[in-house]
């Protein structure tokens, strides 16, 4: 039986491998042997000086939503000339970095030659997002096309109409035209899985581009799109963002709509799983939700709180940052650290107020997270998993262990339930208590993490389970072995602080930008990301 | 043993008997004669005419929250004299109704002795309720008082805080005078619990007060108080409300803070109850939650949607009110019938437009309420029963074995929570595709039902399912044995519709007042309480 399961999953699986394959516009594919000859490092930066793109090419793929907003409205380019680059790009990015499950070239074109004819026929643009290319996540439904979740037993999968953000975006004009990965069963930090495989960082292909959303960060990191639709459950935006040294956003769980996404884990409400964009800038990630909540999403999908987007005034001189170095569990990298550092530093010399933040039982939170993710002991993942016989991965195996193990009595669940809920109240009054508006952290106990190997969630799933908006981006900080040694004092505090500290590789991680979350409250999601916009206004001066 | 355990749980109840006998203020015992000769109908009106109370002691507790509150302004009336003839009122009510589980003379005295002392001080009133009696259901908690939750085993739950509502209300001004009665598990459409015993109607001691918070539907029946505080999960303050000729809100459910409740149930969220205001009028009910909503509950009880008050125009002009006769799976009796057919007749006639409203699939929200009330197949609820060794009563058997008997697996709950979400978008589309604003319909089968009878939820409990906020008030009609024959015609559609019919009794219910039920959509709570008011003008003329 075995054997046979075995053929069974890999031919299952060939046929999402030859949707990809079939789906790439192979008018750009690249010589096999640059592909060898640009080296581990800065692909992105390698392949602009090639000569592979034009300069035209360049220049479009490097502007963001105000910029070809612009260029549309005063024709100087057409959507179909910007897909078109776009397509280009990410075609040859994925060829470099393993990114995409699907490309939708096709149907990208003819949207974009849509949006020209309105813009020739009428003057005006369809919409804030007019002719944006957008990725989005393999998991998220796309109206006509398979959908696995990273599945082999949901290969045949096929999705009859759009995630309702998806949607949503195209109505304000967005371009859909690259699908991009994620690893088996959507719980890695990490982007591999036994259907397309394993996404490369276009910063170092030795470093895992983060996950869930490890196909997005490789796309913004890339620039095969503008604007990435991820989803984060434990740091699924924020992780690859961070990796891949780009912006990436986890709203306050009920604002996206999530109606229309596949997974294993539906129902389950424990932990709720939100859509969070990733882009290039903070702008952008603005842009986004803007254009969502203005759309009233929750007048489809009854469960999203029905908020539109806020305009809110946040003010340098008004705003107070938390500063929170290390959660208390396991211990930042130490590039990690100079980060927080420095930008404490540089925030003082903005003339923004910062206080230390203490951490507040963060390991209480990873108690009910780690439950609560897998509050039927793994099972439904397993059964997913196993219909089909693709072996269960590593990171997968990893997960599910770490989490409850056997299924939760429904007693269970509702004291987990009880525990989440007063720890979001114990700590939004601590907040208020502390006058804190808004906390900086890491990102991630390290500012990346070779392929295969990140496991340490906490950092930005305790905002999961606190459901805090928070924001991933790049510190202007780079980490540098002679000034990031690791600190020969450091004692661990446990086993797991041990291994994650052990890590910690001065020339792996030599020169790789840092990023840096903020944390705004719970619902106060613009706020945060206005709060964003002046910090890191001050991080880069 | 189960001679020792009936000696134990009767000298535990004897407990909290005691605390309410104690708590009882003796000047205003009535004589036990007047207590029979009151009869069984009207006990409110017949006491009013007795002589018991002073025509100022009438005058006062005759007025609601706005006729106080200038009283109060114009310095007529203080809040000592109020609230001490409330407390005499709720007292002389209590000996014939049996609905108070805790009088709170002292510290509602103390609390109106100081609201006038800031007023002579200040010559301003301290709130929206200043010097307003507030009734409370036992099991949201009292600082300093025991809270049982009607559960033998709770009876020396020392409640440190008071409930969030509670503090709310308290700091715009409102005086807790008196707490109230609840059935056994708090999952009754009635009013018995094994601590305090039953409660009875106002109107007719015969029939049920409704429940799970009739002892606040026999407060504001009697004139005890002006706003009580209920909690809704199914029909727990609307059918009180309907049962006892009153006014009984549920809003959508995460709008009012329960933080401080006391239950069996805590962090079951797959069926959310909610506090809801009980009242002698709409504009109570509003007030109620003007005060609470912008006072930003969410600021402390996070799970809380951050939604304040918000001012919305509702024109008689532009409203479309979808009329309900049938939920397709109980026949409501006669006068139900015939209240809502008079009612879409006056609004026609008031210019209001009008549709039939087809119900959409009222059982499945019934399979689902059923199996999430009690997803542990009732174990919890049981277990608090058994503990003390107290007899499980009918209804509470009766609840529990509607339920799922068995414990759910989680992932039954998964499937579930999808399905109740599924069902709620369909609902919410429906109502936008047939341009409906708010749906008028029964709010119980019957117009009201015998002592230990009432047991068909439906008519309440699917806009719980369906999380939409509901309010009941009096629809104008009178049952009359005369106009509401039982129809020859009628074939029952199942063995529950069979027994619901049956329960008519055209005789018992002969001059009841009957209760309509108006619904809102998801969040559109502003929006229902203003369409009310309209309804109810079109009702009243």
């Amino acid at each position: 039986m075995s054997a046979n399961r075995q053929t069974s999953w890999e031919t299952k699986a060939q046929i999402a491998r030859d949707i990809l394959e079939n789906s790439i516009p192979k008018q750009w594919l690249v010589d096999p042997k640059l592909l060898q000859t640009a080296g581990t490092r800065n692909v992105t930066i390698a392949v602009e000086k090639c000569g592979l793109l034009t300069d035209d090419e360049i220049e479009m793929t490097n502007t963001s939503t105000d910029g070809l907003l612009e260029k549309y409205r005063s024709g100087c380019w057409t959507a179909e000339a910007v897909i078109t680059a776009y397509l280009k790009r990410a075609t040859i990015g994925h060829q470099f970095l393993n990114f995409a499950t699907e490309f939708l070239a096709e149907s990208a074109i003819n949207a974009a030659r849509n949006l020209d004819k309105h813009f020739r026929e009428t003057g005006t643009l369809i919409g804030p997002l007019h002719g944006v290319p957008v990725s989005v996540k393999e998991h998220v439904g796309i109206g006509g096309a398979r959908c696995n979740a990273s599945f082999v037993s949901k290969i045949d999968n096929l999705v009859e109409e759009d995630a309702l953000i998806v949607k949503l975006l195209k109505s304000a004009g967005a371009v859909i035209h690259v699908r991009t990965n994620q690893p088996q069963s959507i719980m890695h930090l990490d982007c591999n899985n036994n259907i397309t495989g394993m996404t490369l960082n276009p910063l170092d292909e030795r470093l895992s581009p983060g996950g869930s959303s490890g196909g997005e960060g490789a796309a913004i990191g890339f620039r095969c799109s503008v604007l990435g639709v991820g989803t984060d459950i434990g740091g699924s935006v924020r992780v690859p963002a961070a990796f891949c040294n780009v912006y990436g956003f986890k709203p306050t769980a009920l604002r996206n709509p999530s109606l229309g996404l596949v997974g294993a884990m539906g129902g389950q409400e424990g932990i709720r799983g939100c859509v969070g964009p990733l882009a290039r800038n903070l702008d952008d990630l603005i842009t986004f939700e803007k254009v969502i909540w203005n759309q009233e999403p929750w007048e489809t999908d009854t469960v999203l709180v029905p908020l539109p987007w806020r305009e809110v005034e946040v003010s340098l001189s008004t705003l107070t940052v938390g500063i929170l170095f290390d959660d208390g569990v396991v211990h930042p990298h130490p590039p990690v650290t100079r980060a927080i550092v420095e930008a404490e530093k540089k925030l003082r010399a903005a003339g923004i107020k910062t206080v230390r933040w203490e951490p507040h039982n963060h390991s209480e939170g990873w108690e009910i997270l780690r439950q609560l993710y897998f509050a039927d002991g793994g099972e439904r993942v397993r059964a997913v998993i196993n219909e089909s016989g693709e072996p269960v991965m590593p990171l997968t195996e990893f997960a599910l262990t770490r989490g409850s193990n056997d299924a939760l009595t429904i007693h269970q669940t509702w004291e987990l339930n009880m525990r989440r809920e007063k720890l979001r109240r114990e700590h939004h009054a601590l907040m208020r208590e502390r006058g804190v508006d808004v906390i900086l952290c890491p990102s991630y106990a390290g500012v990346g993490a070779a392929q295969g190997t990140p496991t340490y969630w906490l950092y930005t799933s305790i905002w999961n389970a606190l459901d805090q908006p928070a924001v991933s981006f790049p510190s202007n900080v780079v980490a540098d072995k002679e000034l990031d040694k690791a600190d020969a004092a450091y004692e661990p505090r446990s086993d797991v602080d041990k291994k994650e500290w052990e890590a910690y590789d001065p020339e792996l991680f030599h020169g790789i930008p840092v990023s840096v979350q903020l944390v705004g409250k719970h619902h106060r999601d613009e706020e945060l990301l206005r709060a964003a916009k002046i910090i890191e206004g001050a991080l880069l001066s």
